[in-house]
């Protein structure tokens, strides 16, 4: 996969691969000011928690670039720009993290000159950049002790490249399998109503040459039940402190169901997506989108005018589902109360 | 809803509600040869396995008025349209039934002159069409006992008046309840691909003036979680002697996830659906349908060219995750075994 995410310094822009528009087309989208970021994550033109926050990194660099020096408010403004970005969408808890690490940067030296923060923070965006990448890798390497023998994974949504800095959580595992010569099948479920895993992890994944197929979401059950699916491997957009984990709707769904099927369920995420000050799944907001993405299919109306639908863009899986979760520091296995803290303190 | 299934005597012709343009527009497709009627069942104009049965019951009329009484051969040409007929679709058994019955009804006159046997199936089409209604009616009765107090029911697929001959299986329990004066709300699960649910379940409710909100298939689990949904109630294509049930792919997951949530999952289908022939789902055909329904929501392409899908049509839901079965002749609670049987010898 080439890069998705590109920002240049010279010009100040950022351009993401406009992700509403694939399969059919690779349209780029230009953003040169905060309410550039705002639009592309809100209108989900870059999506998947790990992306969103690389986005919100280099966001803030545009804010810096737009922001005026002569401004005797600059810092207000500047600080203005920050929580409108941490603020446009409300369920992956990268989009926090990153905000606050640059803002933790600026604090480091409250003094500082607007040039010389713009020259800080664009190093400490891309560094956050391909820290994602290197996590990613880490994490897919600790995966594949995981798989052991499994050969055909069903995956949710999109958690790939495209999701991530470019490399991938749930499809970093499959990538790290393929790279060590794994026969590895990928059932990559539709994921509606943005059709990410039709759409997003079905083309990433017939670009790198890795074996994908596309099952409606209402197939899981029956592929598990004919012991097509050996693991299921989804993301996540925030995990609470019990292990609780927020993802795409119907994650939770393909947990009950696995967990029913005697099926491993596990959740690829870099450590970043844990929320510790997050007690559990309760505490969690869940994101409602517009109901235009359930009415149509593209400029397909497939809704009577009128009729109500609901659009949770999220659902939590309890812990208690959750074989196991697989981050660039390692495999965290249950019981998680208590052990994800001691983990990540660890690392 | 008005009549969807409409035949003339008098010009030897079947209008029939075009499904795949609702909610969108309402067209008729106009069936005068079995080609016709194959066309309209493989295609998916009508589907439902209660309407499919009393399209077959039509076409078989169709048959006839397309044969010469003067060719020597004009039985064994009716019989192969026959044959034609009940094999359009593998997995609804009612479609066996109702040719199945056009032919007993043959059988009792042999000799028969074609004109005559032509008056005959008249008479016993409309009638199997007419009993279809009154089934469903009185399944509706026996429907709002079990219900109780469940205000928010989820449904599946399409199991209303467009599925059948004009009332409903699970939909004509909501029909009864609303008649009954009862305070009902539906969530129709959109039922990818084909989105039965969101296009023809939320017609046909929206257009009786009952309640009702469509969410993705992806959603059920968190709807349940979140005590949004007192009871499930879906249609079925076959139920095996031992209760297994073929139903619409996605009713197998619905059923696991009311399981886990304690949420009782009824089957509301005429004693036809049954199938003593059929030990266990295990030996119920599951059809396959065309990848384009997956790949394409209306002209809408959503998968990359050249990814391959699956598209089973149905799955089987075994029968220890059923809690009872709604019919016309009243309701059959567990254990099943054997209780199928007799309680159909009963009726």
């Amino acid at each position: 996969m080439k890069r998705h995410i590109r920002f240049s310094r010279e010009d100040d822009t950022l351009l993401l691969l406009d992700q509403r528009y694939l399969p059919g087309a690779e349209k780029w989208f230009l953003c040169r000011r905060v309410r550039d970021v705002e639009e592309a994550l809100q209108e989900m033109v870059v999506r998947g928690a790990p992306a969103i926050g690389i986005v919100a990194g280099y966001g803030c660099c545009l804010a810096a670039a737009t922001t005026d020096e002569t401004d005797p408010q600059w810092q207000e403004q500047l600080l203005e720009k920050m929580y409108r970005i941490a603020e446009s969408r409300p369920t992956a808890v990268n989009l926090m993290h990153v905000v606050d690490r640059m803002h933790q940067a600026w604090r480091t030296d409250p003094d500082i000159s607007l040039s010389d923060l713009k020259w800080m923070w664009d190093r400490l965006a891309r560094e956050i950049h391909n820290e994602d990448i290197s996590a990613n890798k880490a994490l897919g390497g600790y995966g594949l002790e995981l798989l052991g023998e499994a050969s055909s994974v069903l995956t949710h949504c999109n958690a790939g490249a495209l999701a991530t800095g470019g490399y991938g959580t749930a499809l970093g595992v499959v990538r790290a399998a393929k790279s060590a010569g794994w026969n590895i099948r990928v059932i990559a479920g539709e994921t509606r109503p943005f059709l990410q895993g039709a759409r997003l992890t079905a083309y990433e994944l017939w670009q790198d040459d890795i074996e994908v197929r596309v099952a409606c979401d209402n197939a899981a059950a029956l592929l598990m039940q004919r012991g097509e699916v050996d693991a299921v491997l989804v993301g996540a957009d925030r995990i609470a402190a019990n292990g609780d984990t927020a993802n795409k709707i119907g994650t939770y769904n393909l947990a009950l169901l696995a967990s029913w099927h005697s099926i491993p369920f596990y959740v690829a995420a870099p450590s970043s997506t844990f929320d510790l000050q997050t007690e559990s799944g309760r505490d969690i907001p869940i994101e409602t989108r517009p109901e235009q993405e359930v009415t149509h299919v593209g400029s397909e109306l497939v809704t009577p005018p009128g009729v109500p639908v609901y659009n949770y863009a999220f659902d939590v899986t309890p812990a208690d589902l959750i074989s196991a979760f697989i981050t660039e520091k390692g495999v965290i296995r249950p019981p998680f109360a208590g052990a994800i803290q001691t983990f990540l303190d660890k690392g």
